[in-house]
């Protein structure tokens, strides 16, 4: 039986791409979301349960994937928006659930660690001692969401980077201002982390959900690299390395130096390993932008 | 003019790759060992002042790439072999430089870097703290062999591996247990390094030595990976990964969670970056031990 599946944020950043994987794999794709449009295209807001209750007793989705979220950077690691989120996020679970819903995967964060250890994150041996109000209701909603009869995975998800990647976040923002022939202020860089490619990410995310496997699992690139080689690559790609100002801003406090997921649980029990190395990741991101700004 | 390199060490690990990419690039290569054969081959003890001196005298190299040391696994940490190291080298250095020599490049190691810090090592930002007397005898002989005439770098090594690698080796020895059919007792691996193919560093350290960047030079990969994804990607190369015992034995105590290098003077002054990924690195490496096996 073709899978039915819903994509809540099948609109963003991270949910085109799943969409398109998931559609690529033979998936019939339903797409959740405040606005936008479409065959199997559904406006919905997920605060609004008679709403999603209809449109899920409408569709009887086999297969869930729920991505949507409070994101807006700056914004979302304090936004009391994020409590909300749980609620609605256990609810939208139980409607799917009450309809027949057999498998979900839930976008959980590398927030939900304690930034405090020697860096490596493991789903098991790792505490979860979110720093952040947002790390701190994604782990409350990955306890609470456990409790479903839902077969359910918890994706942690951390730096992603490539198109459609929000222009103020660090990589858009660094590419777009060199595109633009203005400087980018950054910090020294040299604070280390997993940078995965949004389409390496959405490929490991639908082949999570076409398996069975239960529980948390880190979706990365399983290594550390420091901000700074990825700000040169961008400049590199861009042509334009003299424009980078590291060091011209501070780097945050309380930030960890070194933070890159342990991908036991992908490689060994989903059998996912990323495809897309950093400086061809880098150099798709950097030409979808020129892209865009050709066209505009 | 072509230039004339001397490789010391360049029948091991390291050296061999050493001497065929300089080859390659069009250099007159000789090696001096101890023992071996060949037409540009010189047998000679580094400890043999008088010996090196009529080697030297008689090929004028312009280039000296020198990576003999005290090497035997289990041994090389804290032997008193590594304080003859430290004269002998400088005895070398001098002599090359008073026989025309103009570029050299020495072979220094991430065991001179700090290892209480947050893991990620710069040539110039990290403390030199050496926990072992083979950190301290390399970065003594950094220090001392800086106030040569000659146009000196200074090459930290990180974790090398591939083909040639000792058998007691970490890669080479898990690999060497699963193609016998043998358990392969592992610590549990979540320590991190910065692992580089062999044939990379090689190419890495030739690039080198064809610059004029000065001073210590981190040569790695730039990331980090915990331990028990590489043994678990031989397990997957080698097809045995029931025989990995991860847990077996212990960590060793003492060495720091993560250990990585910072490449930013490699990729941005020396231009070089490395082309062998890791899964692509150990399939390699486990093809050449396979075939050692069929070999013998």
């Amino acid at each position: 039986m073709t899978p039915r599946l819903l994509v809540t944020g099948g609109t963003g950043f991270v949910g085109r791409p799943c969409v398109n994987r998931s559609a690529a794999r033979g998936a019939e794709v339903h797409i959740l979301a405040r606005a936008g449009q479409g065959e199997r295209f559904h406006a919905a807001d997920l605060f609004h349960a008679q709403r999603v209750g209809d449109v899920i007793a409408d569709i009887r989705p086999t297969h869930l994937l729920h991505l949507a979220w409070v994101t807006t950077p700056g914004e979302y690691w304090n936004s009391p928006e994020n409590e909300r989120w749980v609620g609605a996020s256990l609810a939208l679970l139980s409607t799917f659930a009450e309809n027949g819903g057999r498998r979900a995967v839930l976008a959980g964060s590398c927030a939900e660690y304690d930034w405090s250890g020697p860096g490596l994150c493991h789903e098991f041996e790792t505490p979860l001692q979110p720093a952040t109000l947002y790390g701190r209701c994604k782990s409350e909603l990955f306890e609470r969401a456990g409790r479903t009869r839902v077969s359910l995975a918890w994706a942690r998800l951390f730096h992603l980077y490539g198109p459609g990647e929000h222009p103020t976040r660090l990589v858009a923002s660094v590419a777009r201002s060199l595109l633009a022939g203005d400087p980018a202020e950054c910090t020294r860089g040299n604070q280390s982390r997993d940078f995965l490619h949004v389409a390496d990410a959405a490929d490991a995310l639908v082949s999570l959900l076409f398996t069975d496997v239960t529980g948390p699992v880190n979706v990365a690139s399983g290594s550390a690299v420091p901000v700074r080689d990825v700000t040169r690559l961008i400049g590199e790609v861009v042509g334009r390395p003299d424009l980078l100002r590291l060091g011209a801003r501070p780097t945050p406090s309380g930030e960890p130096r070194v933070l890159f997921a342990d991908v036991s649980r992908l490689s060994g029990e989903v059998g996912w390993r990323p495809r897309i190395g950093l400086a061809e990741g880098i150099a798709d991101a950097v030409s979808s932008w020129r892209n865009d700004r050709m066209a505009a």
